[in-house]
């Protein structure tokens, strides 16, 4: 898979890392005398997300977090406008993740096709008590993490009949594996059959673009 | 006003420990050998909750978590049966966490009248950085931190014409202050007088199972 030579660094050094048992760590809170270790798993992706911008300093790799917050991406690779995306789930449970807001993904794809090619780095913990460890890490393509569904050609979260975001694929399970997209084209023709199916339309002005913006 | 001996003691050892400008901290993540601190509010109210239960220990003070988690109270004075509730606000900002949620809170406090004797601790911090300093404590019950609105006798947070939560008023405030229950029974009356305009009913079943129940 194409990934990108800095997501790929990352990558190894962080799986080196974990694999040598030295990605330990946790969450503490202290106020005069007193400190307390945290045992909830309540944002834990987005500490590991803010982790990895200093992480990233330390090790110089040049990656930019985005001012924007909770907007796409996560992370700019830096000089030539790749996006990386960061994401983590407990290993003891399954990868509940958000993708994507799956309207927010239709629309910003079609004007930006370039956002398919992001890289997903992927974060495996256990939390044991309050200690947290990083036992895993994946890069990954959004096609390669994600999944058709009973109901819709790609798996999302849809409560009431309203979607709300884009759902992984349990990619890294050998018990409950399903069958990923093999391809980009694969994911995007799912992602925009869903929308038609779900908004009962039968042309997506948001697919129309897309592949108008993919041509040029 | 009738706090808790209780009460008074950890209040009082808690402000003179914030007047010192002993109240100071933080929160920290760490992974390996990188650690990063925290400048966000989420979950501050409930880190200094956990905190508390620490803190109480030490200062072999007898308070027990409810193992509830979410539910009232956040923590019972032993032996006799108390309410102690923990809640904290962001001084440069106002104080807008949840007293209760409102539905909840006209139903259990008809079962249970004696939830209206709980113990309200607060803490009012400033985060500088990631730097966190508890300024302020204060103790209170519920009628002295809540007020009427113009909407409803009782404020609350209500969006879309659905009540979500009783909302506090800004007591501490010397240029905004307002006006809060001089009573118990103010508040209560208050509460029910919302239930009833919310939903529209003459009599409320709560109001009438809240004054029997009080009665025994």
């Amino acid at each position: 898979m194409d990934y990108h030579l800095v997501s790929e660094e990352i990558y190894n050094k962080l799986s080196l890392e974990a694999e040598r048992g030295k990605l330990v760590g946790g969450t503490q809170f202290t106020l005069g005398q007193s400190s307390i270790l945290i045992a909830s798993k309540d944002g834990i992706g987005k500490l590991i997300e803010e982790w990895l911008g200093t992480w990233a300093i330390k090790n110089g790799i040049n990656i930019s977090p985005n001012q924007g917050g909770q907007s796409f991406p996560d992370f700019y690779i830096n000089k030539d406008n790749s996006y990386l995306e960061i994401k983590a789930f407990d290993l003891d449970a399954s990868a509940n993740f958000d993708i994507a807001n799956f309207e927010s993904y239709c629309e910003s794809l079609s004007y930006n096709p370039s956002r398919l090619n992001a890289d997903y780095l992927i974060f495996g913990y256990q939390l044991c008590g309050s200690e947290l460890r990083i036992e895993k890490v994946w890069l990954k393509k959004i096609w390669e993490i994600s999944c058709s569904s009973e109901r819709f050609p790609l798996k999302v979260q849809a409560k009431r009949d309203v979607i709300y975001n884009i759902r992984p694929a349990t990619w890294y399970s050998s018990k409950a594996r399903t069958q990923v997209f093999r391809t980009a084209n694969d994911f995007v023709n799912a992602l925009y059959s869903t929308q038609k199916i779900y908004l009962n339309i039968e042309i997506s002005e948001e697919e129309e673009r897309f592949h108008r913006n993919t041509r040029k």
